[in-house]
């Protein structure tokens, strides 16, 4: 009965640490969620809100890291378990990066006034709930382990990327129409960015899954992202 | 001799992180260093070599991620030895980073035309040099563990800071003045974004440094860095 005991007391190290990744994953969402509502209704209070929550998920990866560690000294894992636990750790960074993009996203709230066009903010939210439904299907993946539904995730990149895309010369074009749009539509143009940004750590963590699973690195097809490096916009006269 | 023979093996297994890690830091300041000169000397041909040169800090992290985990599994390292092996880990992550921000600098050089004035080409220089001299030394005090030498790491993340934040207004200001400005000063306001993340990801090794050596948390008085989305310029009519 002890090696059994003992081998439980294990899994449930193991278990603990996929609990704590859900919960981090769970946390982050809500985050952005937030830091999107706070800029699209210019909510300062929301956005305060999601700046303190961040010091949740720093705590979070402290804590994954520092149990890792001790379930590698004290279990000397060897092939799948070793995976599954360096996995988390690179997980937890990747989602403790969403968080800070969410932070990013609602510390610009300051400097928008709102008196942009709807289009723009609904631009946002659309790139955000794309983003957000490719990060929540990824820790579904995580959760189950079921590594074979991982083809979504590529799809749903370019999608993003092509939202993205649209977003960026829209908010270029408004910009050229008049000088006061420039800063608030520079600080939105950081915010589409850091949205942007939460499709590629969802992708990063699909592919840490697929290397727990299979051991494997993720065949290296994955297109190339953001394509707006290679925007250029005709100089435009402004409108008055 | 034979546990001695063993031994030296295994530190053989560790020096071959470390010195791994070396090689990746130096190419990735090579390749920051080359990707701003692309820019500023509008050298597509160059551009085109530091996009290239990318591949190498993904292969080179692929491989410490793969010999680390093979040297926990066969050696079932304790304590200092597996904060060694951890810390290889997330070191050569902020690495690969680093190396993407020098690509998405170089990216840029299609387009940004060379119009601008000097000042903000000067400025874009001086923000690189500040952000490598700061990996550098960072990468310094990783060669030679000498971590009570890390005070200068919060100081100079000061100054790239302040630095950008300049930039960024000045970028701004030049938007404000002629529509014609505002793509090719878009492109180099996220070039200046990128290079302050690079004084953000020697932060982040000198923070892993510090958990290395001494197992703890470096303190988190780490003072918040860019300050950029508080920044509202007032509306400004164009030039003519």
């Amino acid at each position: 009965m002890q090696s059994v005991h003992i081998a439980s007391a294990y899994d449930e190290e193991l278990k603990f640490l996929s609990k704590r990744i859900a919960a981090m994953g769970g946390h982050a969402e809500r985050m952005v969620e937030q830091a999107v509502a706070a800029l699209v209704n210019i909510d300062h209070g929301l956005a305060q809100k999601v700046i303190q929550d961040d010091l949740v998920l720093d705590e979070g990866q402290r804590e994954i890291d520092d149990k890792a560690i001790i379930i590698i000294a004290r279990r000397q894992p060897m092939a799948t378990d070793l995976r599954e636990i360096v996995g988390a750790i690179r997980i937890s960074a990747d989602i403790e990066r969403v968080g800070d993009l969410g932070k990013n996203v609602a510390k610009r709230v300051a400097s928008v006034d709102g008196r942009q066009p709807n289009s723009l903010f609904r631009g946002l939210e659309a790139l955000a709930n794309l983003a957000l439904t490719q990060l929540k299907e990824v820790l579904d993946v995580y959760a189950s382990r079921s590594v074979e539904r991982i083809g979504f995730v590529r799809d749903r990149d370019d999608q993003i990327d092509a939202m993205y895309t649209s977003l960026f010369r829209e908010l270029l074009t408004y910009m050229m129409e008049d000088p006061r749009n420039i800063t608030p539509c520079t600080h939105l143009l950081f915010c589409a960015k850091n949205i942007e940004r939460i499709g590629d750590h969802a992708t990063n963590i699909a592919e840490t899954i697929y290397y727990i699973v299979t051991g494997d690195q993720m065949p290296p097809d994955r297109p190339k992202g953001d394509k707006t490096d290679q925007i250029v916009l005709p100089g435009m006269v402004p409108a008055k």
